[in-house]
Order: structure tokens, then C-alpha cells, then sequence
């Protein structure tokens, strides 16, 4: 029995759909209101989740939960931009002597690197360091830029979770940025849903965790973050205009398989967990890719 | 008098438009075939650019030069990436020691980040160190995975021009990664339009160069590339899919502002030009950002 509703982007019968998860089966949201918001990144614009939510409560499940497969939450997200080293013990992980930076260290990542819950992770021919990162996503709701730091939590529409993969060897394989060993396609994963944003108690201090093959390898709370979630939307709307629907990927903890001697990578077969308080389980196998 | 033709995405009676630029006027492309093909990129995808070209040749201009605002020419692609450190002289303005990198570096930009030909480039209140970076564009025709660089230059449907400006000491904010002084919105631009891509001779030796109030500040050639356009596109679709639309930035030549001792920043009222051989002008001014 969950006490958050649930909303979510997936294929069912052939169609992409939204709708909200109960834990019966999926009631198909975009069915009933897809001509109004169309998507749910629609949906967020208009302020509707929590209509969306308690619509969805009153109904029967459409679909079974076998007959669905996630998507990523949004998928046609303007913006995914991801965070790096923004929990303690993170920085000194580098060993590079440095200081820990003045500001959070930010990269993009397209939508078409992520799968939804579910679905397999892509370890590519070209490397075997396919690696995890669990890590807690915000929902934009409200735009804005150069939001003060004051009201920036009045412009979360959501939570859901990340595992941000990467392919490790790929992320310095040029001279700066870290854009290509981000940017596999189908190397991570977003989701399992929305869970509307109601409070920062909410978010203060969730305590959130990686599995691989039910080993605990990341642990932490959203209270120890480097760059808090309201210093975090202050200081990226300070450079871009951030729009509903856009993906903001907080940051992992200390733990990731890079930091093992040796490195432990994800092997296909692995079973990924990033289970968060309050927002759930996203769980991904993990395969080689399969070449066309 | 040109000889190649110029297709652009504008602003014309309070509409956003695509269509021909002749040397008297605007042809409105989408008022004719916009059911079919609703925005350039969809012309791209069904690889329709030269009929365009040839369809808008016979007509008269539905609007003079004077009513048409340009904006950047794929205002909706999927994905933007850009090439640093890509022209000889390059790697060794860094002055770090490294030897010049075995791949390119790359980094997303949000087309927000971006505006049109003509149009101020924004220099926000955050930074006196806005800085213009002339560079060569390909836009992506037909798409493609892990494509061999033998077939590379297929996979290119047009040419632009791009002043990849940016926000200097943003650049390194943070520990890793180029992104904030890369996305502040507005300072940067794509244009003024697409010359459909026709065979390799077009783009092998191109020269150009970029001017700030008329001073040439970089000027260098294709030929000259540390990474070729056929190297970026095999490298890049390695890791992503590129789709049709898709618009890569390929690197700028020594000379930014930056390179200056002391730097020269951009100043409201400069007036910056990238120019290239087949191309065309791709001409901004700069203005202090209006804040809201």
C-alpha cells in the first residue's frame, strides 16, 4: 500500500500512454485526458498531477502491470541536466588534490541515453564499464529563470529516480566533459514515475540507496547534498530558463563501481535497485546491447 | 547573386515561418507545403530539402528581407553538440602541458542557449566575459548508429554557421564540464539559414573567418581539422543515435577574446560576423540582457 500516487509514461497495446499506477494494474490517464494534456509533460504545465492523481484513484485499473512497459516519465523533456559530485566524500574520490568546487559541476544528458523501469541496460560493445549512479531526480513544474533560492521548491512538479549510467572510460576520453561516457544510448534509466512534489518536507531528507544483486553499494540522504535542491534550481535558472518538464538529476552518492580496487562493473544479468523513501524502486537488468 | 540556395526558419507576421531567402525577399515555404512538411526538420526527415529549394526558385517573395526576424534554422532539433578543441594552435592555448587529446571533446548546448541571424546576442548581467567562437555547422540528415566514416558524409543534409558565444569564466564554474558558460540563454547564434549539402567538395576546404566591428579576429579552413568532419560523425553516432535535425558544431580556430592578452570581451554595440566560402554572413550585434 503506497500513500503517493503514482504517475506514469508507458507502452501499453502498442500506444504511448499515461496513467497512474496502483498496485492492481494501470489506469490509462491519457485515454481520458489526452486531449487536454497529451502528455504528461502537458499535464505538469497545466499544474494538473494532482487532478490527474485523484481522477486516477476513483477508477479501475485499464491494464494489467504485465501488460505495461515503462518509459521514461517524460520523454519529451525540453532539458535533462544531471549533476556531478554533490554528496560528501565524492569530491575527495578524484584524488586530485583539488578543493571541493564553489559550484556544482553540471552536464546534459538526451533523453534517448535512458530506458524506463524495467527495461534492460545497454552495456555497448565498445567498453566493459557500464557503471551505476543512483541518484534522486526533480520534476520542473513552474518555469522561471533566475529563480531565488526563497521560492525555488515552488517550482517542483515531481520526484522520481535516476540510475544514471555511464560508461566510465568514455567519460575521459577527450580532453574536458564527460558528454560521451554520459551519453550511451539506453545506459540508464529514469523513473519507475512521478510522484507529485507536495512539501519540502518531502524531499528534506530522504534516505535512498543502489543495489546491485541486492548488495547495498550507495546509501545516503538528500540532507548531506553538497548543493542543496533549492541552491540547485537558483543556480542553474541563473544561466538557463527552465521550463515544465524539464529533468533535474541531483547527484550519487559516494560507492559507484568505479570506486572498488578493482573496479567492480555491471556484468549483464546484474539486477539494479535505486530505492528511494517516499518514491519507490527503480530496477533495471542489465544486457549487452543488442546490434542491428 | 548566390548560387547555392538558402532555406531559413524566421519570424514573418507574427508566425513562425520556413522558406526561401532570395536576394529580394522571403518565399514562404510553409504556407505551401507545411501540411506535409510542418518545420524544416521535417523536411530533413523526408530528405526534401532540395526540392524546397527548387519548388521556392520559381516564385515570387511573399515577404521582403525587411518583415522577416530570423530564428535559429532547426529551432526544434533533438540534439545540439559541439566540438572544442578542434583547430591546430587550439590545444596549445591551454597551456596545461597535455598533448593534444586522441578524441574530440564535446558538449550539448540547449537551443534556447541560441539565437537567430541579426538578432542581439544577450550579454547577461552575471559576466563581462561574453566571447564569440566562429564555427562550421552540419546539420544531420538521415540518421544512424555507430556509422562508418566511409559513409559518414552521407548522413549530412545541410550546412550553417554557428557563433558558439560564451559565458568565459562560467566555463569553469565548477570541477568538470563546460555547461553553464556554454547555455546562457541567448548568447550565442545559428544561421542565418541551411545550404543543402550536395557532395564533399563542398565542405572539404571551406574558409572562413570571424570578425568583430570588421576586424578579422579568427580565420582558418576546414582542411585544417584535427577531428574531420567524417571522424565526427562516426565518433559521435557511437555513442547516440543521430536523428535528422540533429546539428553539430564543429569547433572554432585559434583567436576567441579569451586567447588576447589582456582578453577582449564582446561590449554591447560590437557587431560580430562569421562568414564562410558557400555559406553566406552570419551577422550579430551585442546587447546587455533585458532583464524582466
Amino acid at each position: 500500500m503506497t500513500t503517493h500516487s503514482r504517475l506514469a509514461t508507458v507502452t501499453a497495446a502498442s500506444a504511448t500512454r499515461y496513467g497512474l499506477v496502483l498496485d492492481n494494474g494501470f489506469v490509462d490517464l491519457s485515454a481520458r485526458h489526452g486531449s487536454v494534456w497529451p502528455t504528461l509533460r502537458a499535464a505538469i504545465e497545466a499544474g494538473a498531477l494532482q487532478t490527474l492523481s485523484e481522477k486516477g484513484a476513483a477508477l479501475a485499473p485499464d491494464y494489467s502491470l504485465d501488460e505495461i512497459t515503462y518509459e521514461i516519465p517524460v520523454p519529451n523533456a525540453e532539458k535533462i541536466i544531471c549533476v556531478g559530485v554533490n554528496y560528501p566524500d565524492r569530491n575527495e574520490e578524484y584524488k586530485d588534490g583539488q578543493a571541493a568546487p564553489p559550484n556544482p559541476s553540471l552536464f546534459p544528458r538526451f533523453a534517448r541515453s535512458f530506458v524506463g523501469h524495467g527495461v534492460a541496460l545497454n552495456r555497448p560493445p565498445e567498453s566493459a564499464q557500464l557503471d551505476y549512479e543512483g541518484e534522486i531526480v526533480l520534476v520542473v513544474g513552474k518555469g522561471g529563470r533566475r529563480i531565488p533560492e526563497a521560492q525555488a521548491l515552488d517550482h517542483i512538479a515531481a520526484l522520481t529516480l535516476c540510475n544514471e549510467g555511464t560508461i566510465r572510460d568514455w567519460v575521459r576520453h577527450a580532453k574536458f566533459n564527460v558528454t560521451q561516457g554520459k551519453n550511451f544510448d539506453g545506459t540508464g534509466s529514469i523513473g519507475p514515475w512521478l510522484v507529485p512534489y507536495v512539501n519540502e518536507a518531502q524531499i528534506a531528507d530522504i534516505g535512498f540507496e543502489t543495489r546491485v544483486n541486492g548488495e547495498v553499494r550507495q546509501s545516503d540522504r538528500t540532507s548531506r547534498m553538497i548543493f542543496p535542491f533549492r541552491k540547485l534550481i537558483a543556480y542553474i535558472s541563473t544561466f538557463t530558463t527552465l521550463v515544465p518538464g524539464d529533468v533535474l538529476i541531483t547527484g550519487t552518492p559516494t560507492g559507484a563501481g568505479a570506486r572498488f580496487d578493482p573496479p567492480i562493473w555491471l556484468q549483464p544479468g546484474d539486477v539494479v535497485d535505486v530505492e528511494a523513501e517516499g518514491v519507490g524502486t527503480l530496477r533495471n537488468t542489465v544486457a549487452d546491447e543488442a546490434l542491428k
